[in-house]
């Protein structure tokens, strides 16, 4: 980002703990031209010397204590008017607990979500920045320069709202992001191992479905065929061959976005089951150790069978396959975005979805213009209800027409022991948000049986989801010595 | 539980700011001809001098700030050596923030997990009691005879542990509750719905199943079947016909367990998947009016349909049911048996797994007596890792002959579109858990792609889940002027 910066004109002067960082950057700089615009510093204290009044600093760190002891370098040589924008993925409440901090002395702490990996922070990333009026105000002008730009060439930037509500955004995002690539891995699977399909065949498939339609650039299913055809020019042997199938960024602790959007999900009680699904196959899968064991007691292999198609059944499945992967991404789409409805109505940040949109049509990970387009033409409209968007007419004429494909691929996928925790778990959110005669009546019979938990009629119309007007005695409680 | 206390020969000395709660109370000691046993107090002082000294308290009272005015309430009259058990369904770390603060005065404050609801509440409870040794061993012989026996007539409670433990344990038992009671819901919508059988056949197979087998004295199967013989004498319609299809227990904030057990397993890394999804299922049931919207929103119904299944297909069918409902309970016990074993981990509870098979024999919700007996036996054996369950053959046993049923129900479950989010959740976690060629590799080259999140490659041996060794730079991050 720093070269980013240096490329839009900017002055960047730099700090940095580690050396070596230090000097990766510099020959960076020098490779493109750039040294001139770099200038590298000590300590806190020389950068803000050189920085004058009305500083402006962006920094990117490990979540939490690095976050603190950042501002705690700065925190001697900060005044007022100064803005911190801090482009880490940290924890919201972090992010509030530091605008707590320096709010009294006018000192401006910006939470800016950066999407997009590090082509993008290269490159212009999304950005998703939040805190006061002042603060955004300030930095805006600038980032706005700095950020992705969408198809039609506008920024992929906003004012997210007050708080940690830029943080917020992008952590969901991440959520979204792990629903969306265990969708596409358990597709990827499907065609790799049970339709016997070699990468560069797969790299075509993902090519097409990237080119036009409903995934049209979509930059996981994009990179997916880049992927897929990618050799190591040391020996020519597809590099994703060689990859051991474990995820550990969520156990190591490197990210927490994923955990904490299943913890917010929990909290919020907002069902996420697509990116709730994905994330724990993520952390099942980081211990490769433990599955060998696993395997090793089972005696047997419930490794994926092939499906056996060929010719035209084979092509139609495919397509079938596309039609599935959009629906199980509209769904982490919706569960995301009810999220985000819930804590911006909790934490009253009054957030504008149109905005987000935007904001995620470039240089972000779950970037689908096509999908995106339909979730701003809902937001558009007035009939929307952000915390139930199924149940809006352009969402769900999207999706009902699709349900039979999901359906298709979850049931043709589990019966040669494929894994599909994601696309599964989409299937079932479409089955039990969309139905009114659940079987979990007789889970409600279960809990008023042994907790007097009370339950609602069916002749009641249903209201708001508080606890229900009627007990039935289904067995008295007896002392020890009734009978 | 007063009740239960004065049956059993002691003074009780009774408080609560509801007089309605304490007229019903001595009402029923009336009847039950234990008034001289029960004295009502009319406030913290009155009963706090009626005890003297080495006073012992219990409360079981709504979690979070109800507790903390409670022990606001008793704290000026209390003195060193009394012991408060706090037998609400309290969040352990608000459980270790109150004995931190009472500790310093020798105050004892035991957290104790109590299940089996209100009838056994009253009978004789599961209990999981954790704090100092002083602390227990001043309860622990009075508990024992008030606590839940098994069917050799040994007491259902153990000392957990130090700390949070015992509320900690409860948690978990709550959260493997909601995965068990997700799959016996969805199995009996198979039943009810799919299959065609009415309430009293449903009844009559869950008699079976609690009689004998894998599921014999389980409590939910038996309830289940009592649930579906139950008529309202008013009219002798069925109970359960009239239940509305949702549960708000997790909404309405009424019972956190289940929410808590999530987002512990989201911060300790430990896949829940069948918890989780019977978590999410309830959740996303508790809005009915939403639900109603997005059914006229995709204009048809995803209802389930009939299996068509007769005579001996039928009965076979029913026993695949039975075999796929062990697993999915053995898999729900399994994930929240990690989850213990993790927190005991990082917390130093050194909590005795053994301990905790006893104190769930009897009295709650979760107790499945051929079930608890596997894992009592495997964790007695030598080659136990408490966190890889998975692994050890008693188990694998119990669970591989048992794959194809579970794949089969949830399959033709899927097939005819009824609800089956936890069955399948176990599916999948039965499949990843045990796969050592998971097309997860492909999410690792995504993130490796975009992220520089490194990976380790298929020929080395996988040591523990830390991140990986290696980064291809698949496609280099270039500035806005290159291209």
């Amino acid at each position: 980002m720093s070269l980013l910066f240096a490329e839009l004109g900017v002055e960047v002067n730099v700090y940095d703990p580690s050396q070596e960082n230090v000097q990766k950057l510099l020959e960076r700089a020098k490779n493109a031209g750039l040294s001139s615009k770099i200038k590298d510093h000590s300590g806190y204290e020389s950068i803000c010397k050189a920085l004058g009044t009305r500083k402006v600093f962006i920094f990117s760190v490990p979540h939490g204590d690095v976050g603190d002891k950042t501002v705690d370098g700065l925190r001697p040589f900060l005044e007022p008017g100064d803005v911190i924008v801090d482009a880490s993925n940290e924890h919201w409440r972090n992010t509030e607990r530091r605008q707590k901090r320096l709010e009294p002395d006018a000192i401006h702490y910006v939470g800016m979500g950066v999407s997009g990996g590090y082509q993008s922070a290269r490159h212009g990333p999304s950005m998703s920045p939040s805190g006061s009026d002042i603060g955004l105000d300030t930095v805006l002008p600038f980032l706005t320069k700095a950020c992705a730009r969408d198809v039609h060439g506008k920024p992929c930037i906003a004012k997210v709202g007050p708080g940690g509500s830029g943080h917020y955004v992008k952590m969901v995002h991440n959520g979204i992001e792990q629903g969306m690539m265990s969708t596409i891995c358990e597709v990827w699977g499907i065609m790799n191992k049970c339709l016997g399909m070699d990468y560069e065949e797969v790299a075509t498939i993902f090519e097409q479905w990237n080119d036009r339609g409903p995934l049209k650039r979509n930059f996981l299913v994009s990179i997916g065929a880049h992927i897929c055809r990618t050799r190591d020019p040391k020996d020519g042997s597809y590099v994703l061959a060689d990859i051991l199938d474990k995820v550990v960024q969520d156990v190591d602790e490197t990210e927490g976005t994923g955990v904490w959007t299943c913890e917010e999900g929990a909290r919020l009680h907002v069902p996420i089951p697509t990116i709730a699904a994905a994330h724990l196959f993520r952390v099942g899968s980081a211990d490769a150790a433990k599955r060998m064991a696993v395997q090793r007691a089972f005696g047997s292999r419930t490794q994926p069978g092939s499906l056996q198609l060929n010719g035209e059944e084979k092509s139609r499945f495919i397509n079938t396959l596309h039609e599935a992967t959009v629906v199980s991404f509209f769904l982490a789409y919706i569960q995301g975005l009810h999220l985000i409805a819930k804590a911006s109505e909790e934490q009253k940040w009054n957030i504008n979805f149109r905005s987000v949109m935007q904001l995620w049509r470039g240089g972000c990970i779950i970037q689908s213009d096509n999908i995106t387009d339909v979730f701003d033409k809902a937001y558009a409209s007035d009939t929307v209800d952000t915390g139930n968007l199924l149940a809006h007419e352009l969402i769900s004429h999207e999706l009902s027409s699709r349900y039979s494909a999901l359906k298709d691929v979850t049931l043709r996928a589990m019966g040669v022991d494929a894994p599909v925790p994601s696309l599964s778990a989409s299937l079932e959110y479409y089955k039990y948000m969309s139905s009114t005669d659940l079987p979990i009546q007789f889970m409600e019979a279960q809990l008023d049986y042994f907790g007097e938990h009370m339950y609602d009629l069916k002749s009641e119309t249903p209201g708001k989801p508080v606890t229900g007007k009627h007990h039935f005695e289904w067995k008295p409680a007896r002392g020890i010595h009734e009978t």
